[in-house]
């Protein structure tokens, strides 16, 4: 059985493609987010879709996080049967499948939900009973372009309509804004404050959000918390974005080349089941760091196929294992029933992931 | 608990997204290419991937395949576990974990791999010994430019280097080839033969592949047998390549709208979590049944983003269900661990995706 690593065993003997998870990098990308999040005075929210593993999100909240960031009902399940006790859910739950499943989730845990529609808000509130009101925030579509109501005089009216539900509490606004948009984001969770404010609402939460440009949450001064998944092992795009370096990246695949059919390809065994085929934006399916000239070409499920042109010097050779960091991390997490951790190339645990697949 | 559908329910009650899979669609795929096997009198070994479950390989068996083809060694342990008894590895195995995963997994089924380098046969040579010897067959890229070695000379060594081996048997000739490359194909793996034969080498089997192109087998008349794995379900790029039409598609992705933020936007629940980013040439990521001029054109973790600014007429309401038709069928079912099959929208039954995410 694969995987089955001894503690202080190289990664390097383990069966590839595996996800391999360097401890000190997940250790210090938590506390340089937790230092600049107490710095600022902001609560945070870790979203847990990057590593969807409780221990981890135990670190944390043991670091200074107030709670934690769900996408879906399913992944919410696996975390409150871990005992977190205060979960937001950033998604419109809608239809009767799933509100049965969030009103018994709902007696778990300490839950929140979001939504953008009247749609959204009236089945909520036929599951939810004053006896145990559900907090309900509004998204926002700040500029990302994705869900959220379109303008603050929207997000009023669903605001209004949310506090006139026996069940439902109004817990705030919350938007997951498109990167560098902190200008027009405040203008928008300003205005839209003011409008509650001025119409009797209480707005106890602002929730913005999102790795790329965490570092400049300070410049929305309206937000009370801020949520992000992939600042705890960073990728390739959060480097592009500067939000980090390729030094901060914490996951790297641990690949096999399987085959050099020409002198300038190479076929690795990490292709889209390993790696994903997520571009966002680059060219290549990833950085290989022993040959960061190498480039990743094209992924099939199994087989990665990588050009070698630009190589110079000495090439990977048949059964040579190479280190990949992934263009996009959270998606890679996915993929695996297990991660490994380790400290210097050598295991520190195995982790089961557990939300792996929770998508419904 | 999702996906705990019952017999005879509608798909429309499941909780989304799911993958939903029609078995009348499912039969008639399998016997129409088993029939034209048949007619041209060449075996059939059907790709595991793009189901990953052991009763629909049975139906392929029990239909008239000669024996399975799977891509790693973890995905045949789960087929040797559940009695399948001649299985093709179309893969180079290489590091002392696997060799000892792929001995492990001899002693339980009738196993045959693939090799295209010395390396993967000296591997292999020191792994298995006379007493059970391995079939292994020698890879050929007859211009799909992945693995394989590039000439029928090649291939001719490295049959020889088997051949020489005492803990292995030289099993034949394997090509995963371009599409339509019919002509190319037939020549290169010719030629071999004649190679083969001139050194005295007896070569029982020359495996060729892949759906797009299936149904011009009969151009290659080397070939003894064919694998393809995509036509058991079929999706967008099968039905592009002319392999069949869209209503051979047997897999589905039911999906909710979960938002209408602007009048030509809609959010549904299926993001690259549950169709996964294979663009596959196409530039967007599948067809959605009801509303074809609909384009679903960026895809987050669980957010799938559609325009429907062509869409004339009725447009999609929050709430509503959908049916998405992917662009790559295999990939969806390497994201779910279950999947409802249904006949005209009624459950018959959930399969387990038993070899999920056996990705090493």
């Amino acid at each position: 059985m694969a995987y089955e690593a001894e503690i202080g065993q190289s990664i390097n003997r383990l069966s590839t493609p595996v996800p391999v998870i360097d401890e000190d990098i997940v250790a210090a990308n938590i506390a340089r987010v937790q230092d600049y999040m107490d710095e600022i005075g902001r609560s945070f929210r870790p979203h847990i879709k990057t590593h969807k593993i409780p221990r981890i999100a135990q670190a944390q909240l043991q670091a200074g996080a107030k709670g934690i960031n769900c996408q879906k009902v399913s992944e919410a399940e696996i975390f409150a049967d871990a005992g977190f006790e205060d979960i937001l859910i950033t998604y419109n739950i809608l239809g009767e499948e799933k509100l049965v499943e969030l009103y018994k989730l709902s007696k778990k845990t300490k839950l929140s939900v979001c939504v953008d529609s009247e749609t959204t808000i009236e089945g909520l509130a036929g599951t939810f009973s004053p006896e145990k009101a559900l907090t309900v925030l509004v998204e926002c579509d700040t500029g990302a372009g994705r869900c959220g109501v379109q303008s603050p005089e929207r997000a009023l009216v669903l605001a209004q309509k949310i506090a006139a539900s026996p069940g439902l509490k109004f817990g705030g606004l919350m938007t997951y804004p498109r990167p560098d948009s902190e200008v027009e984001s405040e203008r928008y969770l300003a205005r839209a404050l003011v409008l509650l404010t001025g119409a009797g609402l209480d707005c106890p939460t602002i929730s913005y959000g999102g790795t790329p440009s965490l570092f400049n949450s300070h410049l929305v001064p309206s937000a009370t918390e801020h949520r992000a998944g992939t600042y705890v092992y960073n990728d390739r795009a959060m480097a592009r974005s500067g939000h980090c370096t390729l030094e901060d990246c914490a996951m790297t695949i641990l690949a096999t080349v399987v085959s050099r059919p020409t002198a300038n390809r190479a076929i690795i065994d990490a292709g889209s089941k390993g790696l994903t085929s997520d571009l966002l934006g680059f060219e290549d399916f990833g950085i290989i760091t022993e040959y960061p000239k190498a480039r990743i070409v094209e992924l099939s499920e199994e087989h990665g196929s990588v050009d070698l042109s630009a190589v110079t010097g000495k090439r990977p050779e048949i059964g040579e294992k190479l280190r990949i960091i992934p263009n996009h991390t959270c998606v890679v997490s996915n993929l695996f029933d297990r991660v490994v951790f380790h400290k210097g190339g050598k295991v520190t645990r195995l982790e089961t992931i557990a939300a792996r697949g929770r998508v419904w």
